[in-house]
């Protein structure tokens, strides 16, 4: 195995990440033996009472929400994981950070989250809710790791995690409790949050000579191939992600639904798309692998509302074509001119589906009615449901939500990149960006040699063996 | 990044593919918006409505079947898109055409589906049911896609599933509302059907001159795993496929747990005949991607039936041995002398694996008893339970059934194999078959340069960056 | 294609593999029709009957468990198979014998576990829980192949598979039925026992010579990336593997969260620690594949008992930090003083973490208290509940449960070792070892010759068809 003899230790790791890692975590156990307790679904006395007094075990939430949370989970560490191995030497960081950084930050989003809408006498209380909660801040940071994708340190990511699972649970805290506004998918909270803070991050690092490492910049066969397992599981999955946490009933089954059709829609408009704007008429993997995902982004806020599987295709449909138009015409805009290097595009995935999905849920919910909800109106929107607000109002509510939400990421995401910056993290080179032998024992190259060798070695073993 | 600078326009799919989506989309869309509506356990005011008469929220039809929605979906993206890699150059068409046509069927099938059996007051309802039997039409497309995968282009692949979606919600309609026969897993209805219809068409589009492209033809080392991603996944979720429709309680129970013991006995069936065949002794990875499923095949009509665990092994043992033995001399002979060039084999995992499954069937059915079956029957053979058909005779309509759906998609096959043979799709020459650069953006080759050069190259930007 | 001239008959498989299979399949056939048959959740006439009585449809086992199967069912094939993958030619066997042994020891298991704690009557009721404990059996046997991984015949793993199911079931009896011990997840029935029988096997198969093909005992960068495939589904779903057979309600709930949590902090003591250890600060991909699962492991025993997320995580932590050391330090040591080949590490992530698992069980267990588990001791600890046994009792008995498991797995695994030397079954010679090639049809090297040519071929091809 050949290994590099000497390394700058620039970015060595072996103390830094250790000490992030492991503080990191005695701070969370701590944090969790003195705040945290299993809610009353979980704890065996509290449920046992539950069960005394008749009801049924399949009451538990569990069994409404397992299944969905199973699909998220596999959507964070699979999807994500995979969609990012598309650069060709970064695979072991695309899978290997977004596994750290997600392991991290659904602990820290347990006790953030449990801050700001979990605590019940001074006590944080979880349950299956409270971990697909936990998973969706954690699918903001990754979206926003995406847009930093290969031109940061496995500290630095955890710093960044730290920082923005932070201010996730703040402004969802403000949308949701506050603004009492409805974002069951998260087009406003986990999108366009996660899209936008990133952004900022990444145009804070600006990189003026990151071409050095622009060969390393992109894709070969397999590494596209590998992409295409977190794509579709991204893609299969959507319906649970957005229907995860919505009321029981009609609204976990329409939320599934109008996902679903948002999604094959949005997947038709790439297509198309990507073969009109594409070198040659040809398919570009750039927008198969991304904006077919648009859809289920688009109807993160309006796919528990009564949109329609017709209203939630033409939002697919839209989503799809601004995706692609986005990484073929916006994406090089945003580089050269406005100095923001997003290595993944998740503006085009995340960024502008987002908005799209936070302006569609508020015309949405701005002519939602009676005469259409009936007395699921009360799961949807409780404030229209009780007269509280009108249905006008709650579609302006939702509107104030968008603005707010992009103002705390991208303040978040500016106050977040000067952190970054200090030269303390192990932070890769302009020179050696894109490149997983900069933190990862790389298999040796002989793999190459061994293969074309291959099979006169074989022989010869066979004769000596024989 | 080399690109091939002249491509010969026969294959440029800048107007025809976008125009094809674009249109079919816009169909769909208009169709939806005119058509098709929630059903009552999806809509807000009628499932209320429910839940104000004494519905629990947990009798909605989300929850007894999302899990098995969900396990159809990866078979459908993930199963047959990366069992079709298996090629050396075609695996972005693989996964990526896959993707494409099932997101577009699973629409058209809402539709073709709806009109023929979801009509209510001259509007479809669509549910979690209609999802997983639009996901189930899918896989009939991608069956046929199989047949002729590397030979047609993504447009001749829309037209195909714009027909054959169509004829197979015809035999659908046909088999299960007029002939009343039971077939949950689609041993006739999806594999036969498909499997027939895509070998017609194949003989249609029928290539003299293909051996041009046959070295293209064939597996690499990293292509045969990811095939076997497609494989496992497949095998795995075969349990929730078969039961994925089936009547709520003992029905679903006992589908999935006869598919897995089916699954089980092919699996060693298959190993020990591709042992057996192959050359020296050694396995065939052709046999392992695709005969160890058949067994899943072969349960899908009499899965729900009481086969008995003993029963559903027998029949999946004799699947993987008849599917080994198609691969190794059956298919030869099919392309030779009939001169049906079927890529993936589909003859061999549907085609004779349906056949197989739909006699087992009428078998199972016509030995039905009161006896056996309690008011269970009820769910299985509804006819058999109010004594308007006996159980022999009901075995007969089940082997009607086969010939109808045999019929129907050779038929089918042939019309659309002429439908497709007209030169207006972009369709590949005989010698780029088999290649994803006639379609596809492929990212340069330097890669195998660059992993060659890439420890020299680390070590002087390093000296650069230093 | 280049094929091998000559293969010396030692390692033929071409009538040793089938009549393996085909046997084991007879026999197994021939015993599940003697003495299987539906449980009274999966049998029409017997549900029905429970319906008539009130039963809902809902209250089938079907519904509590059968997405925690499907879970563990991709766990068994995808997780272990790609897991193992990270060999660089040894991707078609780690998968591919996986599959084989996996689907013989389900079936397998089924008869041996029914002998032992399913018979009714003199038959053997198979139902949604049966097929979750046969998986289970079959995860320990797969366990044990990861230490013998490139260095058996599929004929030996069978044979392996067969002595190992029936001895895995004797224990489980023993540890369950007799010593009345709570191990849901199995961290000494599964991990203990699996990665100890299959040391013990690897060190009487002790191979001097394995140097000779010690340049093939290693990855290359995309074994890697599909061994990771593995190991993140592994992650994702052990929630499910621990909780799949814990009872209703809060036993499930609770032990998926607490093994979400353990599995959470066990991943960042595994990149803190691989950071240490490993050259000069960087991260090994071994550590990261294997001992960021050892969470998992861990809280088998304890993770369904009132363990908290707060002792979940120190579990968790601990056993990231033990598999990792184990990795760097142990396993060299193991091989060098003891002659303990060790392909996968078992020792590290399922040994020292299964009884880490089980001693954390003892303890959890001996301070169990009505006052905190209440009515729900009767789930967990039905002994206590009874007041047949004191909770500082129960405590000992999980201890004695390990020293048993130990003891099985280690005299089974010295017997099966000794079976397992005849030289009857194709066994690969020391210069052949952790190569594909020659159990496997291999597809030929032209692929790097291919991809080299691949663009001026394609030109060529052009101009040819212009």
């Amino acid at each position: 195995q050949i290994s590099i003899p000497s390394r700058s230790t620039v970015t060595n790791l072996r103390l830094k990440l250790p000490v992030a890692c492991i503080i990191l975590e005695v701070i969370i156990i701590i944090l969790f033996g003195t705040l945290v307790q299993y809610d009353s679904d979980v704890d065996a006395k509290q449920w046992h009472k539950k069960i005394n007094n008749g009801t049924s075990n399949y009451d538990n939430e569990f069994y409404y929400r397992y299944p969905s949370f199973q699909d998220v989970h596999v959507m964070i560490f699979i999807g994500f994981g995979f969609l990012m191995t598309f650069l060709q030497r970064y695979g072991f960081s695309s899978v290997g950070f977004n596994f750290l950084i997600a392991a991290f930050s659904l602990q820290w989003a347990t006790l953030m989250q449990g801050f700001f809408h979990g605590m019940h006498g001074g006590k944080i209380h979880i349950g299956i809710e409270s971990m697909i909660n936990a998973d969706f801040c954690t699918g903001a940071v990754l979206i926003s790791f995406g847009a930093v994708l290969g031109k940061t340190s496995p500290v630095q990511l955890l710093v960044m995690a730290v920082i923005e699972v932070t201010l996730f649970s703040i402004n969802e805290y403000v949308v949701l409790s506050v603004l009492e506004v409805s974002d069951a998918g998260g087009s406003m909270t986990i999108h366009t949050f996660g899209a936008y803070f990133g952004l900022m991050v990444t145009r804070v690092l600006y990189r003026p000579n990151l071409d050095k490492s622009q060969h390393k910049n992109c894709s070969v066969y397999n590494s596209d191939l590998f992409a295409m397992i977190g794509t579709i599981f991204l893609w299969m999955f959507w319906p649970s992600f957005n229907s995860a946490v919505t009321a029981h009933g009609d609204d976990q089954h329409r939320t599934a639904m109008n996902t679903y059709y948002s999604l094959a829609a949005c997947t038709l408009a790439t297509y198309g798309l990507s073969s009109v704007v594409a070198h040659d008429g040809k398919l570009d993997m750039v927008h198969i692998q991304n904006a077919a995902l648009a859809g289920g982004v688009a109807v993160g806020t309006a796919g528990e509302m009564m949109l329609t599987p017709f209203g939630s295709m033409i939002v697919g449909f839209l989503a799809g074509t601004i995706s692609v138009l986005g990484y073929k015409f916006l994406t090089p805009v945003l580089e050269s001119k406005l100095k923001i290097q997003d290595t993944c595009g998740v503006h085009n995935l995340h960024g502008m589906p987002g908005v799209l999905g936070a302006i569609v849920g508020a015309i949405t919910a701005s002519v939602a009615s009676m005469d259409v909800y009936g007395d699921g109106m009360d799961d949807v929107f409780p404030g229209i449901h009780s007269g509280q607000i009108s249905a006008s109002n709650q579609g302006v509510q939702q509107a104030i939500s968008l603005a707010v939400t992009l103002g705390i990421a991208l303040l978040g995401g500016l106050l977040t990149g000067f952190i970054l910056k200090l030269p303390i993290y192990a932070t890769p080179p302009d020179t050696i960006c894109f490149e997983d032998s900069i933190y990862w024992e790389v298999p040796g190259e002989e793999d190459s040699h061994e293969e074309l060798t291959h099979v006169r070695t074989a022989e010869e073993e066979e004769k000596i063996n024989a």
